[in-house]
């Protein structure tokens, strides 16, 4: 299958330049790009972009999909509250089947906002693949021990995707954080870690709350607590980072572990504002992810960076930081380190076809002044014309090309809905 | 004319529940709503709303439309270094015709974010008014007495429309800020106010800046200048109020002045974060604004009701505050009260058609929870499906019905853009 994508321009995101041109797709790696391929050539599929942008598209590094079952169920609510009288309750109510109904409603989402990739967090991580892999997303599954719902055994079983080195959907190990699990889930998941050589994920930091408990139960901060333990000597990531002291940005620098900030939730649940200049500045990975569909409520990339860089601009009183490059490549480019997705990171002859095209003709992007900067600041899934994953279109002018009938998969999810809505006493 | 909008769900705003109904309209007002309508009557267009959700358009209570020439222009610079090296220099090469061409751009935006109605404050006031005049866009026209370009007279003129109560360009009298006119201009405004018995409008308290410079040249803060000069006795807006201290507060709701908001202005330029909770506890009205394309940079209600209600979580460290209905009010009647439009606020019969739909068949708004909660913490352009203004639909499913081909506008947009891009030495 040989797909030109014609008459483009082309944000490659290894530099920040714009260049005229047009790309190739064979299968699902591109093969060749510039102003020199032969638009005559034999192709089985031709897309005149008229003139839009084509760039990769964006990795959200942290997201718990299936929860658009709780998407604006439970907001404007104190934060305690909300997760173990709205959230915890009807997460009780989860049975097999519906994370793969659910999943996918966040998966059409995603699309709608240009995102190709996922790091997915949440139970039943062998209906969210199944999800992925039905309508041809790419992922990376977060899987977590867990001795009441999934033993190791399990656990082995969801990260052989990984031997598969084309598979849409690759695992990871980790943990909720360090103040849910057991001794024994700490254990039994540093074993899993050094038996498979993976890195490892895990929520850190999010809460002022969370660092004050781990320093009364430990002694030490969150993190400290997981490298003591060697948790990150393969690297990893963890996600919001909100309050990190010195000492932990030293472990993550030296641990090569990404930070995935999500601005959004973290200002709805008026959790804080994350460090990213400082972050930056000490020469850390960070990267963007939407957080679930309960807490932001939206799982939209373009939200993410426009606030990335608008709350440091706020909270510093420095309208510079952080430049609109610098954020676009928080949401492509880190976010497929993150994802250890090093061939979906930028477009470039070999790389992964995950692109997405962006609508210029919108009036939000004219006139054309900066698209880079217009991208950040005044983008939003109104733009996202196309997008594509490994060579495939599964959205394009607002349609979505998943195999499925969208109006009955929402019927169903909405049964479903009010069904684990339910809270049972 | 008589069109319906039959199968809908409603969303009137006089409260907070959504009825399953049709609305028909008799030229350019709400003629019958409700569940009784007979829909076998003679229309001469009649839309499906499939059950969607018509709700008032929002009004965007503050902004600079033909600024679209400066959008993404100079991003990621410092406040003073922006305004004097990068806005108003190319703002000196504004010329006669070229806001007529640049406003239009801004109309378009709003549409695709149900922006029904707009406060517009710019130079050549008398092209924005020919611009919505022509498209059929509803807007309140920001008159500001200027010696070098606009006398007494010509200030008159621009206020006539106010003589004809169908007009869809209304006009009110206002001043740039306290730290720009002079004293004539603020003599000369005072009086144009009280020969009218208008209103009056001003960016007031934007920044910490704005309110310590005048304290040291006048001894008074921003608000109780102008109060003493009883600038504010027919009540008014005051844009942005950012530092507002109880005194401020307390003229504000004794001269019934509204505060409209740009919480996405002031984030990105490191501005502050206005105290909209305290406002609303104190009992004023608070509206929104998007502020201008080269500080925001887009023209999105959607981005101000998440940021206004984010913001105020983030700061006061309390997810509780401000509840979305609260937030849906400010963007409708608060801004409809701020524009003086008194039937364009809600949806009733015998107000002005000025109507949208969202789309919820967008994934963003699926399942269906909570649709006003969901609006305001999901909501994006992307699920507008539907604006009309004045009875007309002027966008439906992403095109315009503005009489103008759109390509043609950008072009000739481009060029000018280009050309008042040049700073001039």
């Amino acid at each position: 299958m040989k797909t030109l994508l014609k008459n483009a321009k082309i944000l490659s995101m290894k530099d920040d330049r714009i260049r005229e041109g047009h790309i190739v797709i064979n299968d699902n790696r591109i093969s060749e790009i510039g102003p020199q391929v032969d638009l005559n050539a034999k192709y089985d599929k031709v897309i005149d972009c008229e003139g839009n942008l084509l760039m990769p598209g964006f990795k959200n590094a942290h997201t718990h999909s299936a929860m658009t079952f709780l998407r604006s169920k439970a907001d404007d609510s104190a934060l305690h509250d909300w997760l173990f009288k709205e959230i915890f309750p009807r997460e009780n109510n989860l049975y097999k089947g519906c994370v793969y109904e659910l999943a996918k409603v966040a998966l059409l989402e995603y699309l709608t906002s240009g995102i190709t990739g996922v790091i997915d967090q949440y139970f039943f991580p062998e209906e969210f693949e199944k999800a992925c892999k039905e309508y041809g997303f790419r992922a990376v599954n977060l899987i977590m021990y867990d001795p009441e719902s999934r033993n190791k055994e399990t656990c082995y079983e969801l990260i052989k995707c990984n031997e598969d080195k084309d598979s849409l959907v690759k695992a990871v190990i980790g943990l909720h954080s360090e103040y849910t699990p057991t001794d024994e889930m700490f254990k039994t998941t540093k074993e899993l870690l050094d038996e498979t050589s993976l890195p490892f994920y895990t929520h850190l930091s999010e809460t002022a709350q969370e660092v004050s408990d781990c320093l009364s139960r430990r002694g030490i901060r969150p993190m400290k607590f997981f490298d003591d333990l060697h948790f990150f000597d393969r690297g990893g990531a963890i996600f919001h980072g909100v309050y990190l002291d010195d000492n932990d940005i030293e472990i993550i620098k030296n641990r090569n572990v990404i930070v995935v900030s999500n601005p959004a939730s973290n200002m709805k649940l008026a959790s804080g504002v994350a460090e990213i200049k400082k972050l930056l500045s000490k020469g850390v990975t960070v990267a963007l992810g939407t957080d679930g569909p309960a807490s932001n409520n939206a799982l939209d990339m373009f939200r993410e960076m426009y606030l990335v860089t608008g709350l440091q601009k706020l909270v510093l009183k420095d309208p510079v930081s952080i430049p609109a490059f610098e954020v676009l490549k928080m949401a492509t480019i880190n976010g497929a380190k993150a994802m250890n997705l090093k061939d979906a990171d930028t477009l470039e002859v070999g790389k992964l076809a995950d692109i997405i095209m962006i609508d210029l003709s919108r009036p939000s992007m004219q006139p054309i002044n900066n698209i880079i900067n217009n991208l950040v600041y005044a983008g939003e899934k109104d733009v996202v014309k196309m997008t594509m994953i490994n060579g495939k279109v599964l959205y394009y002018d607002r349609e979505f090309f998943v195999g499925e009938d969208i109006k009955q998969l929402y019927s169903r999810v909405q049964k479903m809905t009010e069904y684990l809505s339910v809270i049972k006493k």
